[in-house]
């Protein structure tokens, strides 16, 4: 978390102790109802929203920047992360650093790098929605989550970055890692295709899905079902592959 | 190219042109008899191969610095050009950039960035090997094609970067474009098998895989067969898509 005495002296201070030119951005996924979600934040004082990110110090692995910048925002510590793209365009509105900085009332000098070139090292995190606590501070007034589909106003190019991210997420469905990731321990068959139409934006049949998911080998049914619907009873499962794809 | 007054003048003179602490390494992959292949420079002077490379400049995209290393070193202007990984680890054996230049006579200074921590934005190529002119210079002795399957001794951890594009490039042969990019346009159904099992380190059987691809409707028969061998003159096919996903 940023204290204002942090911020206030980062760019006297603090800068000299990063690798210039380079951040991690972090597009946090989590799936809440039929909705796929991303964890965003509101800067203080500026009209758009961001990805958690941070810079890379001197002595930190690209790996450990992205994992401190999970934990500072979702009070996770092991989590499903994967780097999955470097944004190395030339305008990706550096410029902006200067406002959201502003918008507490701190002044960045002119030559410092974060308002030049910065090459960004994205990564995705899969969390359980439900376990997560987002995390704000004294730069921004929210951290939530907002609906992938329906995007608030992003800075810099932090609207590409999502859309790179989802392209992955969606080649990498194969996976039953992933699936596992963002749903409990033990669902049932509508809820995982919830999650794939989600992930896929469009409908799937459920015959279909149904009995791929069956032939895939990767479900266990349990002899429990779930009670208390309007509807008859449906059967619970559970991934047989170990949960959580870890990365450290 | 480098001439040998750009290198002697580099640290003096060019090194603040680039963003510091960063640079781009090309896996430049090929397709020759059953063996996959991989473009490999020998330094002057230095004990070990290394991929081609090089420093981003501030004012270049890091698709545009990649592209330059391919041309330089294959001669070829539209390759289908992949981002894979940023490597970020926190020893990439940096140091081993003074012998590096030790071998041509010039002394690295050494407060440079390039010897202390630099992240590399991996890429991978597929190029026609037989469309490449290798390109060596006054830094390098050779280019060559080197089996992927018995890498010579590698410098810093380009071991690692090549394993890593490796895999890429195995999960991504669900896509035609892949095979397509590293076959002549007209082939059998044994080259495009041997592919296949250059890229996955396997045998695959024969009649699966043809009844596989067959399936795919990725393929065209054409009318002509391949003649001249001892046994059965075999099919030739061509894929439907447009060759070479082209990146830029």
């Amino acid at each position: 978390m940023l204290s204002r005495k942090y911020v206030e002296t980062f760019f006297e201070e603090k800068i000299d102790r990063h690798i210039p030119h380079l951040s991690v951005d972090c597009v946090i996924f989590g799936f809440h109802g039929a909705d796929l979600k991303v964890l965003l934040l509101k800067w203080k004082g500026f009209d758009r929203w961001a990805l958690p990110g941070g810079y890379v110090e001197r002595r930190e692995s690209l790996d450990a920047a992205a994992q401190k910048v999970l934990l500072a925002r979702t009070g996770l510590r092991r989590v499903h992360l994967r780097q999955f793209h470097a944004f190395g365009g030339l305008n990706r509105k550096e410029a902006s650093v200067r406002k959201l900085f502003a918008g507490v009332g701190v002044k960045v000098p002119d030559d410092t790098w974060p308002l030049h070139r910065v090459v960004s090292i994205g990564y995705y995190a899969l969390v359980d929605y439900w376990k997560v606590r987002p995390g704000h501070d004294f730069m921004s007034d929210s951290c939530m989550w907002c609906s992938a589909d329906e995007l608030p106003p992003l800075a810099f190019d932090h609207r590409d970055v999502i859309r790179v991210a989802r392209e992955t997420l969606r080649e990498s469905l194969a996976s039953p890692h992933i699936a596992a990731t963002l749903l409990p321990e033990r669902f049932t068959m509508p809820e995982l295709q919830r999650l794939h139409e989600a992930i896929l934006s469009r409908e799937l049949d459920r015959r279909n899905f149904q009995k791929r998911m069956l032939e895939s080998g990767m479900l266990e049914r349990l002899p429990d079902r779930r009670t208390g619907g309007a509807h008859r009873a449906p059967y619970l499962y559970r991934f047989k592959v170990e949960r959580a794809g870890l990365s450290d």
